[in-house]
């Protein structure tokens, strides 16, 4: 198959307790792609300014990711976003957010992207998502995310986006504001009957749900002892999982689906192990793959010897 | 075996929006003792004032707890509390509490108590706790549970009390505030190194995680659409994996606990469907069997068929 993410491509200043960094490499494009780029070809669509240059083209093209709709805009800043981690992890402030390019991003999609067999939308404005929806019509699949701002600001856009999808992924707080629902299990039947087939609720470090018209699913996150910044775990696993689907030739079953969830939590594992995508450097798609098997141990309720 | 739980006996005042109940039986041992039933014989310590009458001890009898350890304060009122749960059923604020008997409640244990052979020291103050697990020279497996308040106000004391038993269960979050670990498994290899041999850190609505030697399991909480009210999830998930370790003969192999958390799971899953511990009227065996079963299927990364 052949897969395409369209979204943010950003610098992003990060502080955690244990670090910080001032312009690492990040946005969901480059999250998603360079996760997805270990099961397969993936290309990237998404607006960079002056400030990008080789070093970045460097890092995505080291993981094959093809580059040929990244948008230069000459003259302009790329999207800069700063945001610091409490030592509880799981608490983010945004310190700064500097839309540049990204503000005034119209997605061009190359013949070979429309193309594409599988499509991401990335978190950006649902009514740009639903445009580029609409110009891939090559697109079998299709999956977005989106985030808490635009279900305050274009809910009626990103309900009838969602419409458009087959695949939602969404945090499982999220799910709760925009269905109103107190429970994820009604929160995700409320997002179903708006069209998508599958809902994918992202539940940070409690992992992530799963749920569809055959039933429910659900993965721990990988335990770590150390984790050094979330930042990216939510794209990486939505590029974990839909690399693995489009590896499978885009079945959505409910055995693919499975591991496909399973393919994403291992790969968003790694993601956190380092700051941005730096653990990218080092990591192998063997490693996911022990992570994989470890899951399938650590989950078997009776498939395992008594110790 | 024979399972004992210490803790305590309240009356409740619930409000969650879907209802409210004035004065539901409640409190820490009787959501325990009630779960535990389902998979063995139980005995429960604790104390109860004038206004704990035949209407509430039929509860408990209907279900074949042996309630010879209840003291009766001539004179006292019975524990009450009363709290409100948000839309979002996580969030709980506690309107009132009258410790009233609890306030000065010695735990005096028969014998047949002290020679039972697991005990659960329910969530009461830490020194009451250890002088109890001190009484029962029988009991070959000790868990115990404990809330913020103990962390902040006797945190030495507890630390000291978590020492003495085998088994931890905790609330993820104050994993974190007692262990002062970001991560929950670097928590979890803290509260070992105090003493126990098993962790297990209850995650509400996502479920709960297990800590072993051998290693990491989790279970996410069972799928409910509608969710009436969490008062007692804790403690019935608690009774359930007790009940179950105590009718396998208290073995706390890694497979046995797998077995133990997911009957836990299981258990607390019907709690949450009506007030307090009302489902427990019509509750059987049978059903919790089924969720169990259910379960297997849930969380099956490979296990199942393309559907």
């Amino acid at each position: 198959m052949s897969l395409v993410v369209v979204g943010s491509i950003a610098f992003d200043a990060i502080k955690t307790p244990f670090g910080e960094r001032k312009r690492a490499l990040g946005g969901a494009a480059v999250h998603f792609a360079l996760a997805a780029s270990y099961f397969g070809d993936v290309r990237m669509v998404g607006p960079v300014g002056d400030d990008f240059g080789d070093e970045e083209y460097a890092v995505l093209h080291s993981r094959g990711i093809n580059t040929d709709d990244v948008e230069h805009v000459e003259g302009g800043k790329t999207f800069f976003y700063a945001c610091e981690y409490e030592w509880n992890l799981n608490v983010r402030h945004s310190l700064d957010t500097q839309l540049n390019v990204f503000g005034d991003f119209q997605p061009k999609l190359s013949e070979a992207s429309k193309n594409s067999e599988l499509l991401f939308l990335a978190n950006i404005q649902p009514d740009l998502q639903r445009e580029v929806r609409e110009q891939c019509k090559g697109a079998r699949l299709a999956a977005l995310d989106s985030m808490n701002f635009w279900i305050e600001s274009a809910r009626e856009s990103l309900v009838k986006t969602i419409g458009s999808v087959d695949i939602l992924f969404m945090n499982d707080e999220e799910v709760r504001m925009l269905t109103e629902q107190p429970t994820l299990m009604g929160g995700a039947k409320a997002l179903m009957e708006m069209g998508p087939r599958v809902i994918v609720a992202k539940q940070g470090e409690y992992g992530a749900a799963l749920f569809t018209e055959q039933g429910f699913f659900a993965l721990p996150a990988y335990p770590l002892e150390s984790v050094i910044d979330p930042t990216g775990a939510g794209d990486s696993f939505a590029g974990g999982f839909l690399g693995y689907l489009d590896s499978e030739g885009g079945t959505i079953d409910d055995a693919t689906l499975r591991r496909a969830m399973t393919y994403g939590c291992a790969t968003a594992s790694f993601w956190v192990e380092e700051f941005g995508c730096e653990r990218v450097a080092t990591l192998t798609r063997e490693e996911i793959d022990e992570r994989y098997q470890d899951f399938l141990h650590m989950t078997s309720i009776e498939g395992i010897r008594a110790g």
